[in-house]
């Protein structure tokens, strides 16, 4: 793709200054942000470009400079999520050598976040959005977990099938009703006591400190 | 809708003789069937009337004689499966007196068909299927179980979320893989677990004969 764009374009954008580039990330985090809205309204098949436009109040021009299709704008979106809210997330568990207490964490962290950002749960919901990062660190802790005799399951796939759709169905009633400000450690209890945990370690990882994680802008260099 | 029909063809209907009905019923039965094929390979939205037609191998005058648009066909076909499978696992599990032996079964005889019908769990993951019969029954058994003590959640929602979602998120690997055959005990025993039975409550209903179902024809009369 490099080696067909025009060579001028392509030396201008080399040797944009800093602030240009600064502009330059400040439209894109825009038109993510409008995205997310419009998928989280629209779902991610029925968009088209002008929605997108009209969203984030950029001209046609302006959006075709950033992408090229609905689809490379999902994707996009989906990464930008993934890396502001995942990276927050295993910022503050990564410290945490005991999976179990990562599982819980990071599960009341989620849903914590999707409590206090309803756009984000509908976005979750609405575009079956799995983010890679995610699944791996998941993945990572049941397998951990399970070695360790802390987790009782008979299979990674059948412990993370209940986690995910749980916290999935949850989403859903998050994006729909009001919901306690316990659900995060209520949900973080059930899923751990489905995982074979007594209830006295269950309450103990679940009352371990979970830090506020604030959502970084992920699109500024 | 009924007063406005034309005169002569509720006459015609009223006098059909039986043979007549009983073709009428398999008709019907022949375009949900189709139906169900089609909403699991397209999603709820995509398909349009020849997609059925196609499926069904019957002329366009033909459906528009059953039905009279897509959305229509959706709730029909819904309304199919649940009749015909929903009432199914009531009939056997309506006998039993305990809902955590309910609920225990009910799961089982779900996660059973799923695997036997790859067809159905299809449509049930790709339509957003939730059967009102499902909810009520789920529901019905996790509140009594709830007030009596047998299961510890601080909500029928809660406990509501778990069941379903983790159901759902299953039937989406059954759809995409080869589950083993004791998957549907497996995720009955960690919901159990979830909802606070001990590991000998949680065996012991799991234990409980689950008779094999078989799908009826509840289009034929």
């Amino acid at each position: 793709m490099v080696a067909t764009r025009p060579r001028k374009k392509s030396a201008v954008a080399d040797h944009r200054p800093r602030v240009a580039r600064e502009r330059r990330a400040r439209t894109r985090a825009r038109i993510l942000a409008a995205a997310m809205d419009v998928f989280a309204a629209k779902g991610p098949d029925a968009p088209v470009i002008d929605d997108f436009i009209r969203a984030a109040g950029i001209a046609r021009g302006t959006f075709y400079a950033y992408f090229t299709s609905t689809d490379e704008l999902l994707d996009a979106t989906s990464a930008w999520l993934e890396d502001s809210l995942i990276h927050s997330i295993q910022a503050e568990i990564s410290a945490m050598d005991d999976p179990v207490l990562r599982l819980a964490t990071g599960v009341r962290l989620w849903l914590r976040w999707s409590i206090e950002d309803r756009a984000w749960s509908t976005f979750v919901v609405r575009s079956r959005f799995r983010g890679p990062l995610v699944e791996r660190q998941l993945t990572a802790d049941l397998r951990l977990g399970l070695a360790s005799g802390a987790f009782k399951a008979p299979s990674v796939s059948i412990a993370r099938d209940l986690v995910v759709g749980t916290i999935l169905e949850t989403m859903r009633r998050i994006v729909d009703e009001k919901v306690p400000a316990s659900l995060p450690e209520d949900l973080a209890r059930l899923i751990l006591r489905a995982l074979g945990l007594s209830e006295r370690l269950a309450a103990k990882a679940i009352g371990a400190p979970a830090p506020r994680i604030k959502r970084p802008n992920p699109a500024l260099p």
